[in-house]
C-alpha cells in the first residue's frame, strides 16, 4: 500500500555470481556477440575478457526482485499480514550498464525508493519511483535503472 | 560512420514467435512469476494468459539486433565495403512493455534513427538516437525503448 512505502528505504535483494558457462548459454540464445560467447573472443575484444550480456544482468535483477518479494511475502504471512501488492510496472528509465560484468563477477542487486506521489487521474492509485542497481564485488556500479510502479492508495 | 546515418530510416530487423515452452524456460531461470510459468496460472492472472517475461522480449530484441547487424555486414562485405561500426551503447531510455506478449504471439522488431549530433566533448565521435520497437501480429506495440549509441565521425 502507498502509505507503507518509505522514501529513502534501500533494500539488498540478493547476489549472483555469473559463471562463464551461463554467460555463454544466455548469449548463445539472446545475444550472440563474440565477447559474450567465448573467453578467447572476449580477450581479443575491447572488454579484454568474456563479459555477460546486459540483458543477462537485467534478467538476474528480475529474478532477485521476484525472490526478494517472495521472502517479504513469507515474512508478512508469518506475522499474519496480507501480501504486499506489487503493482504493474509503468516502464523503466535510464537503463545503464556502466561497467561490464566479467565471468566470475558477483553482482549484488539493490532497490531504493526515491519518491512517491498520488496519481492525479486515479484517486485510488499512487506511483512509486525507485532506483535499482547492481554492484560488483569491487563496489563498481554495473547496472542501473529508474523504475516506476503503480500501487493502491 | 556518422555521415552514413540517415535520420528517419526505419529497419525491420526480424520476427520471433514466442512459444509456451520457451516462455516457461526463460521465466524459470530469470522471472519466476506465476503468469510466466504455466498456462493455467496465466489464465488465473490479470493477464488472462501465459505471457512472456519483459526481459525475454528484450532478449529477443538483442538477438534480432545482432543478426540484423550481421546481415548488413555480410551485404557490405559482398560489395567490398568495410563493416559498419556499432558503437558502445550509452544506455536506454523509456523502456516500456505497453502490452503483454502471449504464448504464440509473433513479435517483429524495428529500429528507427530519430536523431544524431556530434559529441561536443569528443570531436571524433557522434551520438545516434534511435527508437526501437516490437510489434505483435495484430499491429500492437509490445516493446519499445529509446537507444543511444556512439559512432565515429
Amino acid at each position: 500500500m502507498y502509505h507503507d512505502i518509505v522514501i529513502g528505504r534501500r533494500e539488498e535483494m540478493g547476489s549472483h555470481t555469473f559463471t562463464a558457462d551461463e554467460i555463454i548459454a544466455f548469449a548463445t540464445k539472446y545475444d550472440p556477440q563474440p565477447f559474450h560467447l567465448s573467453e578467447e573472443a572476449g580477450r581479443r575484444s575491447h572488454f579484454g575478457a568474456l563479459v555477460a550480456s546486459g540483458w543477462h544482468t537485467g534478467g538476474y535483477w528480475m529474478r532477485m526482485r521476484v525472490e526478494h518479494s517472495r521472502r517479504i511475502a513469507a515474512e508478512r504471512a508469518a506475522k499474519g499480514l496480507p501480501p504486499q501488492w506489487n503493482g504493474p510496472s509503468a516502464g523503466f528509465k535510464n537503463l545503464k550498464w556502466p561497467k561490464p560484468v566479467l565471468a566470475g563477477d558477483t553482482v549484488t542487486y539493490f532497490t531504493e525508493v526515491t519518491g512517491k506521489r498520488p496519481l492525479a487521474s486515479r484517486p485510488d492509485t499512487g506511483i512509486i519511483y525507485s532506483l535499482n542497481t547492481g554492484v560488483n564485488q569491487n563496489g563498481d556500479l554495473v547496472f542501473s535503472f529508474e523504475g516506476t510502479v503503480f500501487v493502491p492508495m
